[in-house]
Parts: structure tokens; sequence; C-alpha cells
């Protein structure tokens, strides 16, 4: 059920980064929620993230991004996710994977922690 | 309690990576731990995470490294801790940011899932 819930929550990552919709993308974090992006420091909180996402699509000119879940285990409001993620960016195709821990927050299940590195060749 | 434990088990990563010895750090993870080291493929098992630590060390040159959390939570028998590791390595000093899942295997605490990034600049 989890499972189906955090999938649904993907789609809606999809959708807003497919858009630009910068709010919307931060929406699906939790407000407390830190996310580690690759080659820069810790960025904490909703704000920030809104923030960093604009940064990011703007430097690699993001199109789309493809998310999929290698594996998903549950424990109570909190679950952890490993999976790739396929990004159609201006110079073609950027593959990383990343572990996402997930929180429920306000009935929800929002991204709480969020890192991922480049999966090489 | 849980945070005291978890910095006792990273207590004793630092002594086997100090010490090379691929054994005890690969008894620190889950049987079923999955880590995802930059730059290559999601990584599966103990036995495959005690040879990545192998490459590692001898790719990098790794002598020592020291591991500091930024922040921990609890969800029963699952954790999750946010943060950073500085190596020494015969090129001088590597400082990484890291996500580990933790998880309680036979009464012990292991890490379950470990990925990483660079932290820049």
């Amino acid at each position: 059920m989890s499972r189906a819930e955090i999938a649904a929550v993907n789609r809606q990552f999809e959708d807003a980064a497919r858009q630009g919709d910068l709010d919307r993308l931060a929406s699906l974090y939790t407000h407390d929620a830190v996310a580690l992006p690759p080659d820069g420091p810790v960025v904490k909180g909703r704000e920030n993230i809104k923030q960093m996402w604009g940064s990011i699509a703007q430097q690699i000119g993001l199109k789309e991004v493809r998310l999929s879940t290698l594996d998903f285990e549950q424990a109570g409001d909190t679950g952890y996710e490993v999976g790739e993620a396929s990004l159609a960016v201006s110079s073609g195709t950027a593959v990383v994977k990343f572990v996402v821990v997930w929180k429920k927050e306000d009935g929800q299940w929002r991204l709480h922690r969020d890192i991922w590195n480049t999966k090489g060749t």
C-alpha cells in the first residue's frame, strides 16, 4: 500500500520537474527535509530545497526526470527507498542512483531525506 | 540510547578502516545491506560490500575515516543518519556527506543502506 503511495508521489515529482514547477516540487518534501546534492553542502528545509532545484534545473538544463524504485521498506511512518533516476538534460541523459527516506507528514508521504550520486558507466 | 549505539558502531567503523580490516568493516553492515558508492553501480550484500571497500581503499589510498553524525532519527528497529565523513587519503583529505539507514539485526545496529557523495568546496 505504502509502496503504491510512494510511487504516486514519485509520479507527481516527475510531473512537477517536467513543468518546472518548483513550488510543487518543494511541496513533496517534508517541512524539515534535508537534501544532499553531489558537490555541494547539505540543504535544509523546503524553501532551500526549492532554491536548490531551481539552481540544479538551470545548471544542467533539466527537461525530465524518470524515477524507478529498486527497493522500498517501511517502518511505521517512515520508509526508505533505493532507486534510480534517469534525467533528460541539455547534454543528453544522466543516470543517478538515490536513497530517499520518506516520512508521513499530515497523512501524506513526503521526501524527508534525499541523497543521490552518479551511477557512472 | 540508540544514537549512542550508532556512535559506538561508527567508532568500530573508523577502527576497522584504520586497520584495513575489511572483514570487520563488512560485519558492521546487515547481511542484505546495499551500498551506493559514487560513480558506480549499486552494491548488494555484505560480501560485495567487503570487496567494494577493498577496491575503494586501494584506489584512493585510504588511511583513516572520521565520521560525524549531523542528524539521527529512529523509527523502531530502523534509524536514519545524516552525516559527514572526513577521509585521509594518499592525495590529502576528502570530505563526503552521507545518509545511512540503520537496522537492528540480531540485537545490533548495523548499516543497512549506505550512500554518499562529495561535499564540494
